[in-house]
């Protein structure tokens, strides 16, 4: 098994599609070696020698020689002796994976210097000066590098020696400061160490390898790994390559590039450079570079390389179009100009902005350079959502006081407040509120609307505050359970602080922070190349993208967004404006079916007009409606306050009120008198339900609109339950097309959100004309996790790898999944046409979309501001399942 | 298609096998016909007409010359001629369905009587009266069930002519007396039909055979198989049968007789009879009876029909055994005595008592007359459940005020107390008392151990209330929803009725009956025969039988009704005790791992000694031990009071209590933090426990026991869950054998009680040695009810055929039963040495235990009292997969 792979001179043993076995740094300067770009030789030791080398403790059999062998070859490239007091050969030992781990593992710089090797440096015709520091710098990174050595004790005495010659920079310390502080350096090696520093070059070679080695497994790769979700067994790659100095006098540089704008994606060379320096110093910010071009100058300021090095500047621009040509993709370059000659040191795929991904891929397809699915495997759905929200400026530093779940992006500053009421009173004298509660509930609607953002101490991603955030496209962090709210004296704490009623926070809703304070935000940013990238995705994708959306104006979003209809909307929201509250308590507090129908009476034509509003902005496309779903004594009053105020208002008992809330609470609400089991007793609800729906259609196909409505049965676990209903909805719809004269089409259908649905699918599908998989409901029931009190469980399991993800947020495909497969299995077994989708917070999230395009549903559904990266997603699933991937980006 | 069967003198068309075309009644007429036996001669009019009948509402072509010929071959028989004014031949009109379905259909005897036949009876030398009241007898009965005409008219006439005669008995009128009544009789009908009798014996014929069939559709035939859920389209049979006479003098006599003892099950001749009587003059009780025989007469009384009618006698006995070696069953006959000539009417099952039911199966066994497997299977669970408790005395009247859930069996009296603490003072007094509760909670235990029954008013079947009770084999009735509970006056009110602490009631736990008063009781009674019984069923049976019980008490119980070991002991009662509350109160309020496991020393020899006991009772037998699994907040205080106590107690502040119970509180407690998310976050209870349970099996092998012990995890919805536990187990159990210096035996299994455990049963399986499937909470996830609140939404349910029974009693093969399917054929897949259990409330539930069968569990797990039946069940289950039926029982 071949250990070592040689570069140099048009000549590589190794290519970019080696990036498993060399690493992506080392792969790609196999590449550029091939494609005949100047790099330094060098050769490349494999991630499987470091894997061999973790398991059985010492290099493997025959790696010396390997070794030997191919610094040889690099010697003979370069023309140097490594160790050779004359004309010696220095090279720099770099860690590369598999992926790119900034900072996490070790570099060694100058290797191969002594007391006699800096000799013939300078002997060669080098600036002593330069010679010197070399060693210098060789001496601190091994020191701290390979012997562990504390960077400080070297740092310490630099500044000593600077103070004792009154001078500010390195560059201006002589030959003989640095032949003193070498010395010096030396001592504090040997002090540490009770050993000399090696002067053998071979051993500095050597000790510097198995440092890189090593650093694989330092505690903050292993974070970062385990971060990332890299696996511990790719190991790394080193590269062991020949020096050139970009800090060797006035005819030397170095610089960095990006092959275009990485902040707007605009297709122009954009980089920076420094005359005498070396890589690290335009990094470290000590001196301030220079752009790369005249186009990047603004008027005035430094000299630009295009003018400096004119000819230097014209071959980057050659390699820049060869390695774009070359990866498809922007680039991300470094260069080193040594004594005039141009030396590239690494490419790789460039970071770049969210908007700057989107506007490159676009443009990338419009100048062929890339396939429309190759740009929509390109972007992450996380850029999509930077796009559509305003975020926390990525520039300003702030104390996080606070971390809850992400529940809905975007950020949002605001006065704290704990009421609705409050959030209300603050909006009419134009003020900006945080709501803060301990969770919340429908009765906080009008309060939730009017706010800038929502902050509960209590609830998961799918509680009440998500999900009606997300509806909304408000900010919202959720389940800050390190938070402890004082609604009495209208305060919460966090940590050590105390933030009052009237004080401003921030809350960052795609990272789930709390910020004191008003952090400035980069707002959203739609763009022309954006809607383009989607429509790409539409071309490619199979999956409907519908919105769940119960208001006309999220209706009006969704359909901006691109939803190809409404898969949820939902009727209980509807319930709570001032207007209709009063008559659905009545409604609910009736003892007689009579009383119940007068107050169903009233509540018709509000529904009609609110259903009307909604299907009127869905001309021409579907609307899936739900009947009433949650237990009816949500909507009964909370406090004493509330109930004496009923009492008044509908001339009845406080304790007649009082006396329904206990009848009507239970111990377990979430597997209570819900969903159809609201119908199925009253089946006059879903009777007023049915008219509102068939009677708004009606009207508007008299205006000569497309109406589409599609009526769903939520909470069935048995066929029957939905048959029950469905005779209801069959009737009324039989009835109003004969009240109306009008004909009408309309689908009866069912949520799947309980495990015996599922199991049951053959059955429900005689009758269902649709399914839509409810996986907040089936989530809970298949794990028996509360949505509301999973909070207080998830962040250990997590920790102690129980569980790899929320299953709130991303499906649990093992078993939710499982349950879905099987109802969808057992569904189009007895009725092939039945459609199929989600309308669970899943609907939006792109690993659970991609599960969806693969087991065969026919469309998604999510909240508004999540379409376009539902669209996306859709796609980046039809190229996967074709084999695309997106694993290297 | 032949419509009409015939039989007579030996000859007959059908046979005991037609009973599905020709009713129950009608196939033994045929088949004793075929025996030999003396039947009077008729015939049958099949099933299959009574559907047509139905469907097309007329008779189907052909049925009339049919049934003429068959009539002629009666008369043939009978030498007699129907309509013939000199010899005529009379008939009864009997319908006869699939199953009997006493009382419900109707009868019409001596079609065929007129003006002109009645005199031919008479000159044919027959009593005048005896023939007169005849035609007064078919007038009454063809008018009240063909006409319509209420009986009351008819009687109120005969009432009147009795006292204008002054006489007492029908018998004491002259046939002058009946004809001028039968001009009467005649006068109703006509003015309520403005038609005359028909005199037409054809036409009574015809009208009799339609009236029989309609009552198959009338509404108390309805309603009886909706409750004993006979199918609607069975349809009943006809039979015409030539009339024969009990009541022509003092050679004639009509009685009924059971092959054996129907109460006792004694194998001895049992019967009454009457001299000169009809048989509806026996089941009237106008006159008394007189005993069959000498033996069953004590001392004195009235002649035994053995020492008036010795020959007849003697060939009823003939008959008895011929029917009871042919039958295989204890059989019911009714027989009449026409001028000296034995006539059999009917046979059919005899109806018997459980005691009875078990003795002659095993009787019959021992005589040879049927197998072991019949005996089983002819056996109801019912029947041994009557055995095992006592009973509300079948034969006194007393007014239901209430009635709730069937939560255990067994009838219970005492005086009503609300709190345990008043259970257990009435207790010290040596009074009896019934705990009437809104519901229980673990803390009422004490007061549920000493109290007689148990009476909650809200709660399912498998409620806390519930499977205590019958763990304790105690009554209890559950979810009596029309009770109102005012614990602050200490009473309750059930319709108009207030029952106030003190006052008496009595509680059936079989039906769910609430009584006001103390009602008279059976008592259980098992036998040796019971025992027999069961044993039958060992041999049959393949599924072990387990019991779930946490006390040594309940073990002894259980190993006592043959339970083969332990499906479950739950751990969390063992925490209520005096002595170890506050220990575990003090677990839960530590703030530190410090002050957990200082709480857990002090709990750990506590349960070491209740393990330990448990273990000893159960030794040579398996124990599966669950580890803890209600959520915490259930051990804290309840009331202010108790918080107040507590608080002083433990020195800690009221507040940090309340505090405490807030945060473990949660909204859905079914789904939350419970089971091993306890032992989870806080490994050292699941230590604890794991420890207590080794060291009592170290120590009890140290006493020579073989000891068994079987550690369960609870609520594992994940792989990770479980391995993360079995760890720790696996580690103490290493530990303790060190310390101990001694090997043992151990496994480690899981619960299934959750949808994606049985999904995801692949991995699971990769650990754990065994399954035992939770059906309770499985159905609850499943379904998405909580079996605390479905009380409310059950009745309508079944009521509308939406379920056809509670899930939670009976296991729901199509939903929770397919997840069992799919989670033993994962679990097996991986481990096929996989042992499966079920220790939910189904686990002593006859249907579900064949389902366990079925699908191939090792073993079914229930309460102690049901064990017996579990056995039963699981042998008829294997006789069912074999073909064996017992649906004609």
């Amino acid at each position: 098994m071949k250990k070592v792979y040689f570069f140099g001179k048009n000549r590589a043993d190794g290519d970019a599609s080696l990036r498993n076995l060399l690493g992506g740094k080392g792969a790609n300067l196999h590449e550029m070696t091939r494609l005949g770009m100047p790099v330094p030789a060098g050769f490349t030791i494999s991630t499987e020698v470091c894997r061999e080398y973790s398991n059985i403790k010492r290099y493997p059999d025959g790696l010396k020689e390997e070794v030997i062998e191919n610094l040889k070859k690099v010697e003979s490239v370069r023309g140097r002796k490594f160790g050779d007091p004359e004309n010696p050969l220095l090279v720099s030992v770099r860690s590369g994976a598999r992926v790119s781990m900034p900072g996490m593992m070790d570099t060694i710089l100058n290797v191969g210097l002594n007391k006699q090797t800096v000799v013939g440096l300078v002997n060669r015709g080098q600036n002593p000066g330069f010679a010197y520091d070399c060693e210098r710098r060789l001496i601190q990174m091994y020191g701290g590098v390979v012997l562990g050595i504390s960077e400080k004790q070297f740092e310490d005495l630099l500044v000593a020696k600077k103070k004792e010659r009154g001078v500010l920079k390195d560059t201006e310390l002589t030959a003989e400061d640095w032949v003193e502080l070498i010395g010096q350096y030396k001592s504090v090696v040997s002090d540490f160490t009770y050993k000399d520093f090696p002067s053998d070059p071979w051993e500095q070679l050597w000790g510097a390898i198995s440092a890189v080695f090593d650093s694989w497994n330092n505690k903050r790769a292993i974070e970062y790994r385990r971060l990332y979700d890299i696996p511990d067994d790719w190991g790394t790659a080193v590269n062991v390559q020949a020096m050139v100095y970009g800090n060797n006098g006035k005819t030397s540089a170095t610089g960095v590039a990006f092959t275009r704008n990485p902040a707007t994606g605009e297709n122009v060379f954009y980089g920076e450079w420094l005359l005498d320096a070396q890589g690290e110093d335009v990094v470290a910010g000590i001196r301030t570079p220079c752009p790369i071009n005249i186009a990047q100058k603004k008027n005035s300021g430094p000299p630009s390389l295009e003018e400096e090095m004119p000819d230097t500047y014209l071959q980057l621009l050659e390699i820049r179009k060869k390695l774009e040509h070359h990866y498809s993709d922007m680039q991300d370059i470094e260069f080193t100009v040594e004594q005039g000659n141009l030396w590239i040191l690494q490419t790789r795929r460039g970071k770049r902005t969210s908007l700057a991904a989107v506007r490159i891929v676009v443009n990338m397809v419009e100048e062929k350079l890339i396939t429309k699915e190759e740009a929509i495997l390109r972007i992450s759905p996380e850029d999509i959502d930077t796009l559509l929200h305003p975020m926390l400026d990525p520039r300003v530093n702030y104390d996080v006081i606070a971390m809850g779940l992400p529940a809905s992006p975007g950020a949002a500053s605001g006065e704290v407040v704990f009421t609705p009421e409050d959030a209300v009173a603050l909006k009419e004298q134009g003020r900006k509120s945080i709501l803060v509660r301990m969770e919340t509930s429908p009765e906080d609607i009008a309060g939730m609307g009017v706010c800038e953002g929502i902050l509960t101490q209590h609830g998961g991603i799918t509680s009440h505050a998500a999900v009606v955030a997300r509806g909304m496209g408000k900010p919202c962090v959720v389940g800050c359970e390190s938070i402890s709210i004082d609604y009495k004296h209208q305060k919460f704490r966090a940590k050590d602080l105390v933030v009052k009623k009237g004080d401003i926070i921030t809350i960052g809703g795609g990272t789930g922070r709390v910020i004191l304070g008003d952090v400035p935000k980069v707002s959203a940013s739609r763009s022309e190349k954006f809607d383009k990238l989607l429509t790409f995705a539409n071309e490619v994708k199979k999956l409907g993208i519908r919105a769940n959306a119960d208001t006309p104006e999220s209706a009006r979003v969704s359909r901006e967004f691109g939803a190809e209809g409404i898969g949820l909307c939902r009727t209980e929201h509807m319930f709570f404006g001032e207007d209709r509250i009063r008559a659905v308590r009545e409604m609910i507090l009736a003892d007689t079916l009579e009383q119940r129908k007068h107050a169903l009476d009233k509540l018709l034509p509000v529904q009609k007009e609110d259903f009307k509003e909604i299907l009127r902005e869905m001309h021409d496309l579907p609307v899936i409606i739900r009947t009433l779903d949650p237990p009816l004594h949500e909507f009964l009053p909370k406090g004493s306050k509330q109930v004496k105020e009923l009492a008044k208002e509908m001339g009845i008992s406080e304790k007649m009120i009082r006396d329904k809330i206990v009848l009507l609470s239970e111990i377990n609400p979430m597997l209570g008198n819900r969903g159809c089991r609201l119908g199925i007793p009253y089946p006059e609800i879903t009777e007023m339900q049915a008219r509102a729906i068939f009677e708004a259609t009606c009207e508007l196909i008299q205006e000569n609109l497309n109406i589409i409505p599609e009526v769903m049965v939520p909470l069935v676990a048995e066929a029957k339950e939905f048959e029950n209903q469905k005779k209801i909805i069959d009737q009324v719809a039989q009835e109003v097309m004969k009240k109306y004269g009008v004909n009408f089409k309309y689908t009866v259908g069912t949520m799947i959100e309980l495990p015996r649905a599922a199991l049951t699918a053959d059955k429900i599908a005689r009758t269902a004309e649709f399914f839509s998989y409810g996986t907040n409901d089936l989530t809970q029931t298949t794990f028996g996790f509360s949505r509301d009190d999973i909070g207080k469980i998830l962040p250990d399991y997590v920790d102690k790898g129980i569980l790899k993800w929320d299953p709130f947020q991303r499906i649990d495909e093992d078993g939710v999944g499982e349950l879905i497969k099987i109802g969808i299995e057992r569904g189009k077994r007895t009725n092939p046409k039945l459609e199929i989708g989600i309308c669970g917070e899943h609907g939006g999230e792109p690993h659970s979309i991609e599960f969806c395009h693969r087991v065969g549903m026919n469309y998604v559904s999510c909240s508004p501001y999540r379409v376009p990266i539902a669209r996306l997603a859709a796609a980046q699933a039809v190229i996967k399942e074709k084999g695309g991937s997106n694993e290297t980006l």
